[in-house]
């Protein structure tokens, strides 16, 4: 059996943390050696996650004070809040350079240090740093992946728009100022921390959109969208809340450019992802489902004719912790280390 | 006390006709006499909805062998299912022609019988009352439907889209070549029928698109804004299902026509609807939640800026069961018979 | 129109407070002079519950500081948490003697004041009205409510197991010592506080017992049983979360005594609540299920048969926030004020 | 890498079947070669289940014609309804007597045909087989099963029961006749079968008992508790329905014998399963929840203190497509291999 890599994990409490413990307790080359969670410190895994109870794993420690060098991480996965994410790694890199780190937060998703303070009111705490993140939308990017050392893992709503959005936008298919994004998510994809919006009563038996019109995820689309059709591309984008706990679901509303018919964009989508592992393109006319991706890292994409003339309507679905999050992240950890990019991966969709 | 009217339901042991069950059984001048249901003719309510238990109701019956002229109905509230409906009302028409019908199928809202075959399939069975028929949607066509025999009632999805849209239509407020109607419903809009797709494990815990470029409501939907805008208007609609029992959301993207802000149309909505007890306007950027209308005959509209200059996001949500269908049926009977618009439908939204 | 009377809503801002509200809005002789929280107050009741925006209600105040004497509320009704509850009612009927007070906290449930402070973990502090208060479950204690100034309203869990077991007892007609109460609750049970514990993916698609062998509700099941038993009775009782918003089911596991069969334990529920309009026993052998009950100020009753002769299974369903709550206050208050007890509770279950 | 064995799932298109066919499709050494499914015969895997559209598997058949010798599975899982599956398993083990069988309908779990006509309600088509099956409670009777030909896979309210309660029965720890097993299961243990009371809106926010008093599966209780306690046992057995998709929780009520505490009880069940890999046996007064088992092959298990003297909770949780079916099914197929017992078992449950 090859070595194994060693693995810490910042911020194992979240879901998308556990998410990654979970993927990564089957991985074959994954050690985890390190799980930090600042308010939980001092406990099991098995006090916050209940469903690690029968695996031996490290105990949850506090970031403050760690040795990065001693540790000597082979990789670091990195779900901490907003903002304490830059100057975490930035310490962290700096101490422990070989390293590589495949950060979850939106911390260095923008190239641009000064959107990104116009986004999250405060300055970038680690502008070199963000020169060489690479944006880590696997199928896109895969290239600068393979070599990066830091990779800036998409956001869940963003992979969902983006992966049948941006090879329409390469092949300038479709018009680029009439995009309407309607994405609906499920609970998880709102994290774990207590708030009176996201108790069970208040969600469950309803639907309601939310950020209407000023969501910071659009930032990230606005970017990758601009480089795809490299000109700027702004899309109308409206988040909703679906009683359930995974899933993403993006209703694309798209206009053909210059004849392009809605089976003209499906044969470009197909064509794009036929060699793809993780994004499955089905039959023209059939449309997918959140449930049929549950617990998988596969995209399902499905586009249709929209009754208006000349338009398609695109739908995305994907797991929002795996390939929305956590699956994407260790299959960027996979290209980084020069392992099979679909090793402990390999999940089928948990359907019902 | 007044005297009470003689009401009839035909279908009460769908999810329609146990809605209306619910409102007549308190609504003062109703007094039920009449239940009918096919395939459970000879069961009790309480048979078929356990939680009439408490109540006596007339026994179910079949229709066929009813004798109309001597039941001598006031209001026979039509829940069949599509097609036979043109019948059954054409023969109680017949043979009691004071009966005042409200019907909630489908069977007489499309005032062109050629677009009606087109979209369903076969002749309607009952041309000559199509041209007595008044479309349902009370807050549009109140003073036509105050003197009504025969009442369409809208559909759940429609009276959705068409409460927000119908006023902005009118008023030539947005463009009418770009109006993208996506639209989300919980189960009960399905129906009772017992089919795989709507199975408890089929629907939970997931979300999806369907009828995708295709659904049926549309041909309502191209009626009533063609002629609210006084020419045709070929909207987009993409109904979705929500793990839900309850409530339709619609995310209404448009375009202000002629200058028109986001902040305009809101003024004109708010101003349409100022006197209306069910259709609530909220102030401008709150958009509602499907919850927050549960179990009442309520309509909230929320207007916010899209960030694509120019555009403005309109979301309206009802209970599909209630203002999307029973709560009107009784609101449009009210009117029909001259009762106080209001009268048995002031419950409180039940949230959580 | 009778002269409406003056109500106090202390606590509006969680789910029982709302409930109360959305019933006292449409009840003929309720006007809501006063809405307290202590987070939330200087809000609107629309900015902490959307579904009231479209009615005029009191601005939520603080309770500090409000001048009892000057408010002469007819009635106040109590939905603070437990402990601050004894303080602020002894103040009240300190300043306003004439106000009568249903209180939903558990602080006025126990007439003992030593069981007291063993199952909540500290002095009582209003022990001279702790000797005045009525225990409110209605059907049981009616005679006594009517002349009470100071009513305890029952907790939901309570309510839902004592229904059925008190007829039972008190007709001596099962064995004391092997009852077995498995209780089943909607997550509004469990309030409005934002825990990790309450969140939408922490609860739904999965189902737990919580507080095995110690929970605080017993203490009000021990008291009223012994009472309805003339001795000391102690029973199992286990509570677990449903993910669902409203309802409690009780599967009561228990033996017939001196040869009472189950249909013998049917009769006498079904004799003793056969005039009761909030309390329905089903046919023997059918069972109820919660979401009949729903929005309902109903307690439906189920007898069948257990497998092993001489047992039987009674089970009890009711809507914790109505019937486990505040419907069952609001009929309280009908008998304190000498109103007919069923006026504004006329609601019919909303299924589904 | 080891040559494949050739797999038949007969009844693919259940929840159980699909169950199967996930986990097969990563099981190092299967080979799925055949897939039956009666009204789908003729479609692909991916017309029943839209998960598995990115994966390359047989086409659905008929059973009739096909031609078993020459097929000569391996291994034939079967997930038929009741009373097929003798007629069929007959037939396929008269014409391939090397195919090992995995049953997971009832027909072959009662040892005594008797019993079997009596609770199914006809003769016992096949039983001569019956002699040879080997009742699948992989941890109880693990022996037996490694050479057998026909397992008879225990039902999933069965196994969730049995594990917490065969090792006490065996160490004769609890006293026999007041055993009450409260039962709580997710939906698709009902099966796809399209029924009105399986509908999204029949089954979400409610909870409710059924077949009170006279559930089929007491029969396989009856057998291996008495089987293991070495005289007659009857348990009091009410079983629920959960709005969740997977997971069976059993809350287990008894009283020690001749002093055995509930510590006692728990210390009995953790050095039972001490070293099992799917059961886990929590620390004393922890309980489980269904959610953190879904999707995996464990049962967890807790024991508390009743607050009744002598008397202890015990309650179990396991996911019944899993551990309750499917995943059983692939437990016990890899005992009849003789392949290593956990083999393409090692998921990790899905929490969220």
């Amino acid at each position: 059996m090859a070595v194994k890599a060693k693995i810490g994990v910042l911020g194992a409490s979240g879901y998308t943390g556990g998410e990654l413990v979970r993927i990564l307790l089957r991985h074959p080359r994954a050690d985890i050696v390190l799980l930090t969670a600042e308010r939980s410190a001092g406990k099991a895994m098995r006090d916050v996650f209940q469903h690690f109870s029968p695996f031996a794993l490290p105990q949850l420690v506090a970031i403050d004070g760690l040795d990065w060098a001693n540790l000597a991480l082979d990789v670091a996965f990195c779900a901490l809040p907003h903002a304490t994410t830059q100057k975490v790694i930035k310490e962290l890199l700096a101490k422990s350079p070989t390293t590589k780190v495949v950060d979850l937060s939106a911390d260095f998703r923008l190239a641009d240090t000064v959107a990104y303070a116009k986004w999250y009111g405060h300055e970038h705490h680690a502008p070199d740093l963000q020169k060489e993140a690479v944006y880590g939308l696997t199928e896109i990017h895969r290239r600068e992946i393979r070599n990066a050392r830091l990779v800036a893992n998409p956001g869940c709503y963003t992979s969902c728009a983006q992966l049948p959005l941006i090879p329409l936008l390469k092949n300038k298919a479709i018009e680029l100022d009439e995009i309407v994004v309607d994405a609906k998510s499920g609970m998880t994809g709102a994290g774990r921390a207590a708030k009176e919006s996201m108790l069970f009563s208040e969600v469950s038996e309803g639907f309601h959109a939310y950020g209407v019109g000023h969501h910071r995820h659009v930032a990230e689309l606005d970017q990758e969208f601009s480089l795809a059709a490299e000109r700027e591309v702004i899309v109308s984008f409206t988040p909703h809340l679906v009683p359930m706990n995974r899933g993403i679901l993006s209703t694309i509303y798209v206009r053909g450019r210059r004849g392009r018919t809605p089976e003209d964009l499906h044969a470009i989508l197909l064509k794009f992802y036929m060699k793809e592992p993780f994004v499955h393109v089905l039959p023209f006319g059939e449309t997918p489902q959140t449930r049929h991706v549950r617990g998988s890292n596969m995209t399902f994409i499905g586009v249709a004719k929209d009754r208006i003339p000349g338009r398609a309507i695109v739908i995305s679905a994907l797991d929002n912790l795996v390939k929305g999050a956590s699956g994407q992240a260790i299959q960027n950890m996979n290209l980084v280390m020069g392992w099979p990019e679909t090793m402990g991966l390999e999940q089928v969709a948990l359907f019902p």
